[in-house]
């Protein structure tokens, strides 16, 4: 099967190295083919901005979601955002790789999914009616595809669990796995989570690649991440509230998925 | 007052830049002295790395929170990121203001985030104990200011109400709001938000600004969210979970506010 790894980490000797390093010669040695985006190394572009369309912006004013429909439909984005979109349809499998930083991905990560998701590509995608709210969601570009996250964070589980001051690891994630994997349509499978980062030594070095080998070897088997659907009848459209017959009295992030 | 605006929108001819304009105007007609730091028009470096320092990285590992604990303290941090930290401590309230994209702040915002907020500046601050896990979340740096979020959202409002698809604003605002305001002292206050920004016309806009200049006029007498400080006894140290009596049975973000 195929691989890519989305990598965000300035050093390349840093845990996220080591543990990336270790993904891709784990899953080479089954078999797969692996690609790697080192956005870091590549010195990946953030911002979007105008210049993210080879003909600079369309009209007098930039409008990010107009001028990434032009040149998504034209075929005139700039060329390294379209080279993530040829990897993105190649690959059976996507892993997100990075440090959690404020509680969210390291810029330059955030910054390659603003400019790679295009109009077109990864939202904007179907039709709009009473019964259909696009493909979005479950459906969209690229479904059928599965996605995992891999984060690391300096603070410890207890911080991150279900009463923990940061707030629980599922809902800090959510935004990420419910709104930037499976928005256009990727199997979002229960992230891989390494806390604590500067107390793992060489026994948790060992133990954090055996768990990850696991994991890697069920990439293809492993259960997702049960969300609901929103064209499949669970949501009101164009509300697209959750169905009041559905988790009733519940609210918040939980209720989008199967209990 | 001293008012900072940290604005992240690549047009000024946007809803955002006219809100921006807005703000800055009734601000200063109240006699407020403002700063905006418009991140697209100052070409704002969004990926943290060892050039963050004026020496460049320290050993030979680049370590994130290591170097930047090295600049911070020499005073070799990289020119920008210091004038920005010089806002901060200059401000009375800080207003960061930007589209919601992919169900965060865009890329160029968080890289301010993550380069301003120093360690030993917004983070690393404060003695470690059995009583006292630093000073954070609701201590700090930024202790005495208020923040308040400014955001648009090209989706409806019920999208992101308490059963809406996306997940509550409250909860997808959560990271930012408690992780990257609270954190280093802020008072945060309510959002000021606006949903469905192309269906935003004069009369929309109008009406935006009515309600924007209420909010910006109580900047200072509005009720701060009730987050709970971190070393005032409502959290277990080191473990930092929500003391078993307060909010019993409760698990997610909101249990993390007084109601």
């Amino acid at each position: 099967m195929n691989v890519l790894i989305v990598y965000a980490h300035p050093e390349p000797k840093s845990l996220n190295g080591s543990l990336k390093d270790f993904a891709v010669k784990h899953l080479e040695d089954a078999g797969h083919v692996v690609k790697v985006s080192d956005l870091y190394a590549m010195k990946w572009k953030a911002p979007l901005d105008a210049s993210d369309s080879m003909d600079g912006q369309a009209c007098e004013r930039f409008n990010p979601a107009l001028d990434s429909k032009l040149a998504f439909e034209n075929g005139r984005q700039a060329k390294d955002l379209a080279e993530e979109q040829d990897k993105l349809q190649w690959a059976d499998a996507v892993i997100l790789q990075f440090p959690l930083w404020w509680f969210s991905m390291p810029a330059i990560l955030k910054g390659w999914v603003e400019r790679v998701y295009a109009y077109g590509f990864a939202y904007g995608v179907g039709e709009h009616s009473d019964t259909h709210w696009g493909d979005r969601y479950g459906e969209g570009t690229l479904a059928g595809k599965r996605a995992m996250l891999m984060v690391t964070t300096g603070g410890w589980e207890s911080h991150y669990s279900a009463r923990g001051i940061n707030g629980p690891i599922d809902d800090i994630l959510f935004p990420i796995q419910h709104g930037i994997l499976y928005y256009p349509g990727f199997d979002v499978l229960p992230p891989f989570v390494i806390y604590r980062t500067d107390r793992v030594g060489e026994a948790g070095f060992t133990k954090a690649c055996e768990t990850l080998a696991e994991r890697l070897d069920k990439l293809w088997t492993t259960e997702p991440i049960a969300f609901r659907p929103q064209n499949a009848g669970a949501y009101d459209i164009p509300a697209l509230t959750l169905r009041a017959d559905i988790a009733p009295g519940q609210t918040g992030f939980s209720m989008h998925s199967e209990q």
